[in-house]
């Protein structure tokens, strides 16, 4: 399924499954239509599905039974027929949200691709046993398809696109084993872990709390609002038999500049997944973002300007597409 | 007003007002009682006001008219009685929460206070325009007064306490001006920033990415669960006419380890507000950690172990009191 969350009227947010034919599965600006979830239930008689319809959390929150809930709902709206029903709304009336619009905690990981820790001039060989390195982005960094990346302006510099396979989990876990792992995921996204590469030089950092002054405009470069774009929707586990076999694929208006296959990541999800819970507890709608391939601007000294257009898409879950803005200062 | 969060029934989270004696105010297990506020509400025929009074977030996002419903709630309680009404709780009646369960982000400052640098073998003078050094810790971390501090054992080798004040987000704001920054704040609170020392020699970090690797190391340490005690209530900015003149102790089974006044931040709270404010919003329930003073463990070799009980205490705030457990393997 094809989880969207979107906005009928504006501030109120609603949770549907994207239903279109194939071709256009890849982008919802392309055609299909919504069924509003919690719509179709209540028009079928399920009030008391309602609940676990109410978001993708609550979704993911109420297990087995809100993936039952969802598919009864989309049935009943298929059997019943969707175009001009009170439980149908076109993509193009709506304005789409990210599928999970504020996750609990969002994740990621630095130097996940050999060819991305090359073009960074890493140098050192990648010891047999090393962890993934995992760092956080805050709720207030995500947004959905189609909404704009914003260029905040100081402190930040140069701002840089990520193209990622973002992971969200499904259920609770803690300390699981790497076999298990990827029981506990509800589904995936594209993501674009868009980056701020450094502080402008008048901002002045702090010597003491290290040599590590570079590392921590590298943190904060991350934290911007807008700069977590995740979409187009959730496509839950069940239709990515491997995701470690995934095209993805990173453009700015329109030209290719990133290019993989998941399974050319360091360390696998599953793995990602068990050393994240060994530090934490992971809950329903946490976001991983897997981390990001050759091609990034920094890499080239290329940057995001305004009027750009990004487009990360991934096999099997379709394209996240965000214009770039200046924000407004 | 000290505004509490308490469970009456398992998993059923209220807002609460405590009201006692000045002698008790600093710890709720020394008396008082627990208005409950959308209790009181309901009861005076406001139930207009119970939606602002059903969390902290609620009441902070309601902005004036959600401080005036619970101000409303607690003088109709106090004129019919408080003791032994159905608007009344004893506060060793109730699980206590965290004040905000589960913040949109938990932000803390590193080395924000000269002499807990000195101790951690920082050398060099601060930069006349450095800047506030911030980090992410998770909201699955958080954990009110009386819940215990969970060590998590692999891949964390040693657990450390850091007393600190906690400031609470009370309106949104984004770039805002230092002078006009602390009218954005809602409270304060005791926040306990409980921090791993070090992996377990036996888990193996990436030497690729970094020299930084000690520093990813600080870092992860900071966001194992329970490892964000806040509390032990939220009193609201209107008590607290100058926060940075708070007097700041923190105790393990009793014996004074930390002694500060809040003054002798490097950064201030407004000065820390605008910085975060510059690189992201801040919303209603975000934590502001602002560091801890000299006297943490590590710095003579000392750390937590089950059966230690760790007290913050704040001036006009209160006590935070945790006591140090084994997790569950």
């Amino acid at each position: 399924m094809k989880l969207v969350t979107f906005e009928k009227q504006a501030g109120e947010l609603r949770l549907g499954a994207w239903h279109g034919e194939a071709g256009a599965a890849r982008d919802p600006a392309q055609g299909g239509v919504i069924v509003d979830l919690a719509a179709a239930a209540e028009a079928s008689g399920a009030t008391q599905d309602v609940p676990a319809l109410a978001s993708a959390i609550a979704l993911l929150r109420a297990g087995e039974a809100g993936q039952d809930a969802a598919l009864q709902a989309l049935r009943f709206a298929q059997e019943r027929g969707i175009d001009g029903t009170q439980w149908s709304v076109a993509p193009s009336a709506v304005r789409l949200r990210a599928p999970i619009p504020r996750p609990g905690k969002v994740l990621a990981l630095a130097g996940n691709y050999a060819a991305h820790r090359a073009e960074g001039g890493v140098k050192s060989p990648l010891a047999e046993k090393a962890l993934p390195e995992v760092f956080c982005k805050p709720a207030t960094a995500v947004i959905g398809h189609g909404e704009a990346i914003q260029i905040p302006g100081l402190p930040v510099a140069t701002v840089d696109y990520e193209g990622e396979l973002g992971v969200v989990i499904g259920r609770p876990c803690r300390r699981v084993a790497q076999e298990d792992a990827l029981s506990y995921v509800g589904g995936y996204v594209c993501a674009n872990d868009v980056s701020g590469r450094k502080l402008d030089p008048g901002f002045e950092r702090d010597p003491d709390i290290l040599d590590r002054a570079k590392f921590f405009d590298w943190l904060i470069g991350k934290w911007p609002d807008t700069f977590c774009p995740l979409g187009p929707w959730l496509v839950t586990a069940d239709e990515i038999p491997d995701p470690m076999a995934l095209k993805l694929v990173t453009r700015v208006n329109g030209e290719q500049r990133q290019e993989t296959i998941t399974g050319e990541m360091i360390h696998t999800i599953a793995r990602t997944i068990a050393w994240c819970s060994s530090l934490m507890t992971l809950e329903p709608g946490d976001v991983i973002a897997m981390g990001t391939p050759a091609g990034v601007g920094s890499a080239r000294g290329v940057f995001l300007q305004p009027g750009d257009v990004v487009e990360v898409e991934i096999e099997r879950i379709g394209v996240l597409r965000n214009p770039v803005e200046a924000a407004a200062q």
